[in-house]
């Protein structure tokens, strides 16, 4: 029943936003009594936790393509595809991160997961020899997927199909300059 | 007395949000006539457009440190305190832009006119030699500047005080390492 309602959810935020999603809303799209979904839901604010919380509990993990910069390259392509449907379910979830203290809580969560779980690209390249052992992961994870998301979610730009490569690109090149690398060997700070 | 009008626009959204931003709040706050702000900017929508409108009309100007590294530390260091700022207008601004369509073309203008103003600390770097003539200012602006975007208004970490320095650093790095250039003499796409 929780699948049912916290789909239903996913789509009415997809395509009616937050503006319109009510707990009746819901319940007439899953197909389940709304005195249901009032009760352990509450209000649009639980159903919302608990979107994010359903969504942090799935298995994802990153690609293994093989290198850092096929890796990094396979996260924006995915991250461009999720915020350029139409509907666009995460982007709609960004939105509502903007609109309910329940909604800006869950989002933080959610990418504080997903760059943990991304960690392991940072791992595999530094087991390969792609980078220095002392790289600070998040940090590079950041740059390497934050012009992405800035151009779609803040600057509204139109999708550019060279972007999650190029993006790719220049973290792994500032990687290998030694942008990231948290303490050289002989202590001083890059 | 648009002046006044956008000054408590500002104000308002700042200190209690968009959604209660209202055109008799804004009259009061302005000590304005209601019928004064109601027949020149007729709803929320018209306000908004007319304080990013306003926004886009100053003179601002990236600062000239001398170094391309300094200069985009500098835009960042400025970025973050406005984000920061308690109120903080800037963020106001963004989060009203995921709830209103004028917002949204607002914010999008003035990210493109203050992304065009901030070419020049791009073109000095090319004339002082620090850069190659083909730099893509755009894509060097936005990987310089969007981390800290994406920690402040997306992840909502709280500020760290080093990171306007280490992405404009980053930034430089994959500059040098050859990021962002066009298309080198040679013809062939780097």
């Amino acid at each position: 029943m929780r699948t049912q309602v916290l789909g239903a959810v996913r789509a009415e935020l997809g395509e009616r936003g937050y503006d319109e999603l009510t707990l009746d809303g819901v319940a007439a799209r899953a197909g389940v009594h709304r005195a249901t979904v009032y009760r352990r839901w509450r209000n649009v604010g639980g159903l919302l936790a608990d979107v994010f919380e359903a969504t942090g509990d799935d298995d994802w993990q990153p690609q293994d393509t093989g290198s850092l910069r096929g890796d990094l390259a396979a996260l924006n392509h995915e991250s461009q595809a999720a915020l350029t449907a139409r509907p666009s379910i995460a982007a709609a979830l960004i939105a509502a991160s903007f609109r309910s203290e329940e909604a800006a809580r869950g989002v933080r969560r959610l990418w504080e997961d997903r760059y943990a779980r991304c960690e392991v690209i940072v791992d595999r390249a530094v087991r390969r020899g792609e980078l220095p052992p002392h790289t600070d992961a998040r940090r590079l994870l950041v740059a390497a997927t934050a012009p992405l998301y800035h151009q779609l979610v803040l600057l509204r730009t139109p999708p550019d199909p060279d972007l999650p490569d190029q993006t790719a690109r220049t973290a792994v090149l500032a990687a290998s300059a030694g942008a990231f690398v948290k303490s050289p060997p002989d202590g001083q700070v890059v």
